[in-house]
């Protein structure tokens, strides 16, 4: 930890940083300059917050130096983490493709999903049982019967299920039926659901939360390394900025700086990063040129009558025109589809 | 519902827009223009989402007409609602001042807080017993402990409680021990948790989380209100921007605003809103004067070492002072402290 | 300047951040932690970006320790300015409120203004001659007859001038007919324009940009004063976010971190702050409760009918109430009206 | 426009509301719904702000039908612009490269930097003369004298000029010695230059202000067609948001969005998108992958030595390996490089 103090920090104020420092059971350098003098401290850095520094009479700042996550940085695992689902493996060579709708609908909808979706080369379907909506006015999702129907489609052609799991006493339930556990942005900070995460021993797909920097993103995925759960996959799915031509903006730097930070592979979510059919496409592209591990993308037999999120779920069409083109930009960053 | 055509849309698009409209059950209005074909649509609206039309060919842009929300409309109750909680009244000419540390840490503590917050006007002591934080690594609170002594003190100094839930698993629990029970800003979109809280027939402290607009919180309100739970707390507590020399912007004009769309009291909470003791004060009065119903403040009787929140946590003595500047404030909106 | 390295940087690395650092002319201290070898640097901080040693190989982050700005800064006048203008006072102890339409529309509507304003207590008139307009199909304003317009008014009524200069080509026309030269917040990065202000000896009002920093508006305060022009007023009208109930989020917070990094005084402008005549009256007083020095409010004789931002107009009669409330306001912190 | 008026709204109130439409020339046409009544107007929208009739007694909000920009209108010329300068089309099947250092720092540094550019493939040299900076104490560019050194650079090495014009004064100097003006992201609302950029008969550059909806670039575009300057090439270059790990936030998604509102050409700007090295060619391949008519980057023959933007400046190595990246990502958008 660096404590910067004010210029003109009085050696009153200077003393009682240095004590509240050694309080803290920090070892204490002091160097002090012709404008500031600097406290360097070595000791229990995770457990403060700069701020609490920087409140005290004299100090002009206080930086951390030390990550606040461990097991999420890169310095643990330098040569990347490949979670292995199956025979699929995700933060290998190959880009993971996973896609099928928001919601499972009903068994022919999701038996035609996952015909469609394992065509065009998808390796692993997606789609909701249980949803978290705006509005208590909207479709909640099937439930149980929900993730039945799509293990079903998901064993007759061969695919893997991921599949959103909203609260922790959900867990057992999704246990039985699939093979990804997805954590939805607004429950990123749910840290009741990702310790409870930790415990279990299947891989969970931790997405980023629309406020959430990528720190904090790491910091959840902490929760789960550190209660030994280590198939952790992160997912950029738009962030929530001033701009309202797309529901969110997708940041698809946040895929090279998580590369440069952590160990654990990334895939990019277009459907929810934009929010619009239109827009996917492009930014599908994007993320695969970025460097993402795989995609999460929506796509429906049907999306005009989809009963959730069908603006922004693609038409099984261009969903095949969507894996062709990813097809000519993996060699690119050194990947195969 | 309204749809703009764009500039230069078929014939053919029109019909295919209009046919959807009717298959969704909505009468259809239609304006051909000069330049744009707009289509009024009389129906399901809150089950639809604009988006759907906006990707579709020809659309220009679609307007939802009815507000998501309707318990929590201003309409609903155009007098405005009172909470009321023992005698306290939330929502009345009296700004409601919450207070408290962060976290109970112990006995000691907590009925110290109480006496300091009470004796200079406080009337609902706020502490955390189960903590939400950003690092697994950070203390998570006492528990169920905790709560027994916030109780404790509240009742020796004629308090009451309002205290954070953080699952919908803790509601028995809590329901034991506080008065008013508090959703956090990360769980605003926790709609298992929300929903829950309908069904239950104590007040709750809905906060405002740091990416929600407006329109969401009244939305997540509006799971507590439609499960027959009308005493619901909304509280602005700071949102996240690009600003960094606090932790999070405070957004004050959420406060009028809020009090123009629905009848829902509204606290503002200048602690969160800024992270930094340094800056509540002026957060506070602006808080009041810009007509909150109340605050919630976190006090500590040595914030330096507080076990969590030490940074943003008023000393006593400032909280006094705090109290003196509201009484001179409070009269320019027409209200009492 | 301090340059943490990253766990695991090896020696060689370490050697050539230290070769760079002392290549730029700074004296470096290192400091070999056990995780991490952290490297202090005093020399030339002002002209270096932190950023072109963190992209050197084993760099975790580079901090900057010095303040970019000098003479904006608090140490360099810690009593504070207060800026003088005819025998008005900016930052002493009374709030100085300028006051009157976006635009000047005719001699009529600002001898009315002037008036309307002056007799509720204003001290300065407002109006704008030359408009900055995001569309140039809409009203630019009346130019140098606008300004002759204002300045008749406000000689009329006793009052002082403050208005836009959009360009420095118009700085020496403004000269002849305003007290202080407003730079709006478009233009509070526009370097020429700020550079030229430095040389003139009339007061400067400077308003911050909607995605500026408070750390860049100071720095575009430092352009004016590093030119000799001490008389620098800032403002606070707003900053963008994801928020769409009012045009732009009026950053109360900035009122004290402005007080605490700087010896300028701050306005508060509630009019662009909020875009919305009905949150006006609340952002008012909640930036004097906050500690603002003074208000930039719009008040047009027939807000309905104004030429520009008619919306976000008060009323005359609304103005006076207005002012009645912070008279109620200003004693809480200390000031008069 | 379409004015919707309150549940409960009054007849007087409607009526009012209509009387003012009325007044400003538009035809009404009233809907008189079970809940909401709906106003469509038909007449001058352009001179409209929405919220100068959302802020009338009994109405709940305005939307404004007709787009604010008409030239910029991807309606006005569907088939796209393609800009020509010299031999090079921007906007056409290949995919344009505007390569080159943050500034101009000596003859010796633009030569060299020319013939690294135009070697890996790149047909418009890109440098700074006149640099707008963010510190009055940071080097400021080299002036005329760099606009002379830049136009030798390229035309030894038959490549293209673009630099950045900072004030309306500086336009006949530029005309002299560049291909394409630079207008950037600090004046994309600098109403003056921009205005004054539409009289004259080059290219224009136009960058996206880091706080600037995608309707805002388009109507500071407007500013520069409707005077005639139909050579307008816009560009992405990052947003401000919340995220601190990047300087800004390259919104990708800005590259489809205009795509699908203008028929104006748009670049990405992977340097000031991201502010980092590292993170250059990542989002280079992201931009071309959505879509983009070209890019600009930065590059510098040694970058740790630049006087300016060092760390956000390509190695030429790097930016030759971006190129061959490049050329294998064009054919899945059926571009060449």
């Amino acid at each position: 930890m660096i404590v910067v103090m004010d210029e003109g920090a009085t050696e009153a104020q200077i003393q009682a940083v240095i004590d509240r420092m050694v309080e803290m059971d920090f070892n204490v350098h002091r160097s002090t300059g012709m404008v500031h003098t600097v406290l360097g401290g070595v000791g229990p850095e995770e457990e403060i917050d700069p701020t609490a520094f920087e409140v005290l009479d004299g100090v002009k700042e206080c930086h951390r130096i030390m990550s606040a996550y461990k097991l999420a940085n890169r310095h643990f695992r330098p040569a990347g983490t490949i979670v292995k689902v199956g025979n699929v493996e995700i933060g290998g060579p190959r880009v993971v493709i996973m896609a099928g709708p928001c919601s499972v609908e009903s068994r022919d909808q999701i038996l035609l999903s996952a015909e469609q979706v394992a065509r065009a080369g998808a390796t692993v379907i997606r789609a909701g049982a249980f949803k978290p909506r705006s509005s208590p006015y909207s479709f909640q999702g099937l439930g149980e019967k929900g993730l039945q129907m799509m293990r079903e489609a998901a064993d007759t052609h061969g695919l893997l299920v991921v599949s959103e799991v909203m609260d922790s006493s959900q867990i057992p339930l999704m246990l039985q039926y699939v093979d990804i556990l997805q954590v939805g942005a607004r429950n990123m900070q749910n840290f009741n659901l990702v310790r409870e995460l930790g415990k279990i021993r299947k891989p969970v797909l931790l997405k980023r939360g629309i406020a959430a920097t990528i720190d904090e993103l790491l910091l959840s995925a902490e929760y789960i390394l550190s209660g030994g759960n280590y198939d952790v996959i992160l997912c950029e799915r738009g962030i929530r900025t001033f701009e309202t031509s797309t529901r969110n903006t997708m940041d698809i730097s946040a895929i090279p700086t998580v590369k440069k930070l952590s160990h654990l592979p990334i895939l990019g979510d277009p459907s929810h990063g934009t929010g619009r059919r239109d827009r996917v496409l492009p930014m599908a592209r994007a993320a695969v040129a970025a460097g993402a591990d795989g995609l999460l993308v929506e796509v429906h037999p049907d999306p005009d009558r989809a009963l959730s999120d069908g603006a922004q779920s693609l038409r099984p069409e261009q969903f095949a025109e969507l894996m062709d083109q990813l097809r000519i930009i993996a060699p690119a960053v050194g990947r195969t589809i």
